[in-house]
């Protein structure tokens, strides 16, 4: 219905908004504005209660229940809905104990639940599982104990300078400083017979604040769960690069490499029976948690600890949900949006405390197409299957649609647990950050309307200037990756956080915590379905897309500099600086020249042919898979850019630049040399085709 | 004995330490190693066994034997002991006990008492007494609970700030972070009912590693012992400035302001029945210990504590004890060497791990005294009396001998609990660091003999060039603050740490926990007796004292600096750095281009006229004594010394230029302004008097 959108404008004729226009064009702004009409926490309210009203891991009952909600809901709205059936190698429990064995003392037994907690019946769900990790290995071992801090590569290296022998023994290790999944992998090349991973209070329980359900925090009981993969591709399993169809070719399971010993994580109370009663020498001071017993490295003869765990692995079906309202004027470019939907329990905050905002934007692109005003672009919003397990569902997604969305994707947003405080943040590609800025300047501040957005965000980040204002850095652990990382779509995480407390992982994840600890008001969540809005029509309305390149120079330079910082403490480099690393930043340096006055150029352009117009955002959108064209080696092969991707041995930190840091990472001087040559290249071709849009303007 | 005097002589002609000799005359080098020929482990252990063999408090029959006991030991050695009775106003206690009341259920009793542990029989002493601390009040008061985190001002701001009122209320505080004293001194200003001070596990105990008997780490029951005073001078609270002799003029003790209110210390198990039960709001970050509990603010209308406590105040004997050995050559010049001998129970840390070395210094001179050879100036070695509760044996001592100590005294060296592990280190006036490093230049390293005592210290100030090195701060808290402070004679003290574990003030300071976790191979007393001796013997040896004032100047920029950092922070004083500052820095500076020429020509001066050293050595210390006759005003007149005082609100640590740090303190840019008159008078008449010693030179 035009009408509505006409006025709109005709009144924007009148607007003060002169500054903001070089940011944000007029007409998105107004679209913005639209949609922003319908975001209500009620209506997030009901949604969230929808949706977390019983545990849906993926590929169970509950799950496939979930898929049929969210699809209900988006139909409901008027979109229309494809569903994307996905059959993946997932991870269940089946039966699990832990026994503490002391000299000739009668075994003790270990709690792994969670017992239910006054005030919040869903915790009494019978669907909810006892702690486990996804993918830990099937058997029963006894041992004697190592405690490894975190568990991270410099503890076990810690351990073993020490003398420290993990060999046949049992580590116990706590949650924090990395992914789970390496912990892992360490404790197998240490050679331990399992591994414990438990929730210190230090980390999150009484030190942090009051436990749940006084608090927000871990209590005695708090399990986190989680996968503990850490193959070189995230997806299923078993097909990695190509889609999991049912009849998708399949790698033997045998020969993926998955983990082999048993994994079992536990909340502190059950880890104090084992930390207190271990007599080995103090740990390193920094080891030492929060429990009431000073932490020892290794238990003694005299201690043991007993794992049995028998987990199954097998195929099972679920689904990515996804919701399109098609672009009025270019249906055929894309923006997409997404957060995951299933759970290891309930879910109200992860993934929930996202998608629901997801699923709230939708609603308000539908009610605005009700009155027949559609955005320009094409819109997809996605629900995304079993990210829990190992970023399957979005990892399926690129890897059966990738051709269409190298094609035409603009940007894709991941909301995954967005909605957790009133602290806005935002983490993605720079070329994203005008588009973000512009959405944040259009939004109120939660719980305090007087601001917008962009002025906590910019007070958060100490940097007010829009101009340099740059985004955090994407790492892994999330469905961005996929788009980011093997297809070089530009892409934004939003994050907003400041509540007191976490429910991560544990079987406390429910309404009842969410509304305690990050408020019943859903504020949060109004502000982050708001930016969602505000952001896709950024992205949507302007005939020219805000992509700046340019800012890949800055980013680049700073992150060269990081890189540099290493080398210079590793003996395989010398003292000085890597000239490969002064390469890649004059080349970055170069391009900037080049790219910032015509960025400049193409943000002042009001009135442009649509044919013109298509040009330079096909240049655009050329620079960004560039990333992925230059031929980056990043020891990865599935991790194609050469801007981002998840930090090797961490997992959810970012390596940026990441084909020069394997090479750091590997000692290797004169491979970085190699590596920084495809840096070289993608600044070239990147300054070729700013250049070449620059060409295209009037 | 002269003959081996010259015999080492002769042999130091063909030393290839000429590099040393600038800093450290020749003499006092041999003098030096002739001396520490003498020191040894075994007789270390011997007096440490002998003087640590019962508890000690200051006035007690335990406190009379020790110091006849170390009157015994001198004269063993053949040194002449002048005994100094002092009659002081002291504190003991009588009975005690805390209780926790919640609702209706019966009060608990908590314990203040230390339980004997297995393996140190000394613990089982029934001399021993239940915890307390010096000049509690007495009395009977039961009352709601507030946790104030260490007990430091900006705590009870931060409560104050959230609206908790501690009228009538049991404040309960951990040790830590400021001298406890003052904790008592903000929670009676903020109008507590009574005070607990209890050892955190996250201060000392299992957070920091093995709780006694298994490590050296406060267990559950360890508690710290301690006065409360906060006067505004130290020694006998009835008897300031003057000495405290039988028949002093005394002030009335209720004209002296000392605690009023009930005050408690416990080990961590009692202080945790406490904060288990708190139910009010948690307490900032920051706050939270190491007890297995979220901490609190408040404990709620339903949790009392109720304390009762009998204490007595009453006038006692105690004595210092001073063995002399008269300089050969300027008998009337003193070089002074001290550590207290009181203790609050064995002491075999606290003092003893100094006293120990003072004495085995007295034993290595005496020893060279049998053979005739003597110091050039006269040594004295002090034991001080009932420094615990409030520093009384040496402020009386220099209250009562003031005047030769003016005239005549080079420098004080205080070895308080000095001992504890091999790491050294020493604060001091900035004058007497050429002395100090030509001391450690000659002395090996504890446990590391391939190393000198200067190498290690260098490394860990990560600054190894001798010319620019510096001496640490001296704050408040032990013997030395009547020589620096009072009476501007140059102080130093030295302390070697570097062990794991602490048994401040609690039953446990056993000789048994002192060689679990210090050592039994009394290393570290070894060192610090042998850099006593060398640091005597730089001190008594050298016909012109080396002294080197133009330290000062650079010491005075930097602290300067940090008082303007101070300012820069206060509205008071706006944003430009006040002109006083400028004035201070720039008059230190004119000395310094002064100062350094003379200091160098002096250093380099190896045959000098007796006359004419004694009129430059008059003017280096007429330089020192000038701090204390410049016209300082401080705000506390007992502390006289411009350059150094103790920390007005924490006691322990140091404020330096304190008649300018007052001034900021009471945020008045006027007072500042004069208080920097009195400053550049100093560095103007320490310019005059360094010219008219460079004028005596050859």
């Amino acid at each position: 219905m035009k009408p509505t959108f006409i006025s709109i404008l005709t009144l924007a004729a009148t607007s003060t908004l002169a500054a903001a226009q070089r940011l944000a064009p007029r007409e998105a702004d107004f679209f913005a504005e639209a949609l922003n009409q319908t975001p209500a926490p009620t209506s997030l309210a009901s949604i969230h209660e929808h949706l977390a009203s019983e545990p849906h891991i993926a590929g169970t009952p509950g799950d496939q229940r979930t898929i049929e909600r969210i699809a209900a809901l988006f139909e409901s709205y008027g979109l229309v809905v494809r569903r994307q059936p996905i059959w993946a190698y997932l991870s269940y429990p089946v039966g699990a104990g832990v026994q503490v064995v002391q000299g000739d003392a009668d075994p003790i037994d270990l709690s792994i639940t969670e017992p239910p907690v006054e005030g919040d019946p869903d915790t009494a769900h019978p669907d909810l599982t006892f702690g486990w990790n996804g993918y830990a290995g099937t058997g029963e071992v006894i041992g004697q104990v190592v405690y490894a801090n975190y568990g991270r590569l410099e503890d076990f290296q810690t351990l073993a300078d020490a003398g420290v022998d993990c060999r046949g023994k049992i580590v116990i290790a706590r949650y924090g400083g990395n992914y789970r999944g390496f912990k892992v992998r360490y404790a197998e090349q240490a050679g331990a017979a399992g591994l414990i991973i438990y929730t210190d209070p230090a980390d999150s329980g009484y030190m942090r604040g009051l436990p749940y359900p006084r608090g927000g925090w871990a209590n005695p009981h708090s399990i986190q769960r989680g996968s503990i993969t850490t193959l070189s591709y995230p997806g299923d399993p078993l097909t990695p690069f190509i889609p999991a169809v049912e009849d998708a070719p399949r790698l033997d399971p045998e020969q993926v490499d998955l983990p082999h010993i048993p994994v079992q994580p536990m909340g502190w109370q059950s880890a104090h029976e084992i930390l207190a009663r271990m007599d080995g020498d103090p740990a390193p001071r920094s080891w030492q948690g929060g429990l009431p017993t000073t932490y020892r490295t290794q238990g003694g003869a005299d201690l043991r600890v007993r794992l049995r765990l028998e987990h199954q692995r097998r195929i099972v079906r679920t689904e990515n949900v996804i919701a399109e309202i098609r672009g009025s004027t270019w249906p055929d470019e894309i923006v997409l949006i997404g957060c995951h939907h299933d759970a290891w329990g309930f879910g109200a905050a992860d993934p929930l405390a996202g998608l629901i905002c997801v699923i709230e934007s939708a609603r308000s692109f539908a009610a605005l197409a009700q009155e027949g005003w559609l955005p320009a672009r094409t819109v997809r919003f996605a629900a995304w299957a079993a990210e829990e397990h190992g970023i399957i569902g979005s990892t399926e997604y690129v890897e059966q649609f990738g051709e269409e969305l190298t094609e035409n994707a603009v940007a894709y947003i991941n909301l995954d647990m967005a909605a957790m405080g009133p602290h806005f943040g935002a983490a993605g590609e720079p070329s994203l950050a005008p588009a973000m800025i512009a959405a944040a300047r259009s939004v109120p501040q939660a719980r305090n309307p007087d601001k917008t957005v962009f002025e906590q965000w910019a007070g958060s980040l100490r940097a007010s200037d829009p101009a340099v204002m740059s985004l955090g850095e994407l790492g892994g652990g999330s469905d961005h990756v996929g788009f980011n990382a093997h297809l070089c779509v530009p892409s934004a995480g939003f994050h907003a956080g400041g509540s007191d407390g976490t429910s991560y992982h544990s079987n406390y994840d429910t309404v009842a915590w969410y509304r305690m600890v990050v408020g019943d008001d859903y504020e949060p969540a109004l502000m982050i379905t708001r930016m969602t809005n505000a952001a896709i029509a950024q992205l949507t309305q302007p005939a020219i897309l805000p992509l700046d390149p340019s800012r890949y120079a800055a980013a680049t330079k700073n992150y060269v500099d990081q890189i540099a910082a290493i080398t210079s403490r590793s003996p395989a480099f010398g003292a000085d600086r890597p000239n490969a690393l002064d390469r890649v930043a004059t080349s970055a340096e170069l391009f900037r020249l080049h790219a910032e006055p015509v960025v400049r150029r193409l943000a002042d352009t009001e009135d442009i042919d649509p044919d013109r117009a298509a040009a330079i955002n096909a240049c655009l959108m050329q620079i960004e898979r560039t990333w992925c064209d230059a031929g980056f080696e990043t020891g990865r092969s599935w991790y194609r850019s050469g801007f981002s991707a998840p930090d090797q041995s961490s997992g959810y930190a970012a390596w940026m630049l990441p084909a020069l840091r394997h090479a750091v990472s590997l000692d290797d001087p004169v491979l970085l040399e190699e590596r920084a040559d495809a840096y070289e290249r993608f600044f070239a071709r990147a300054t070729e085709l700013i250049e070449q849009a620059g060409r295209l303007l009037p």
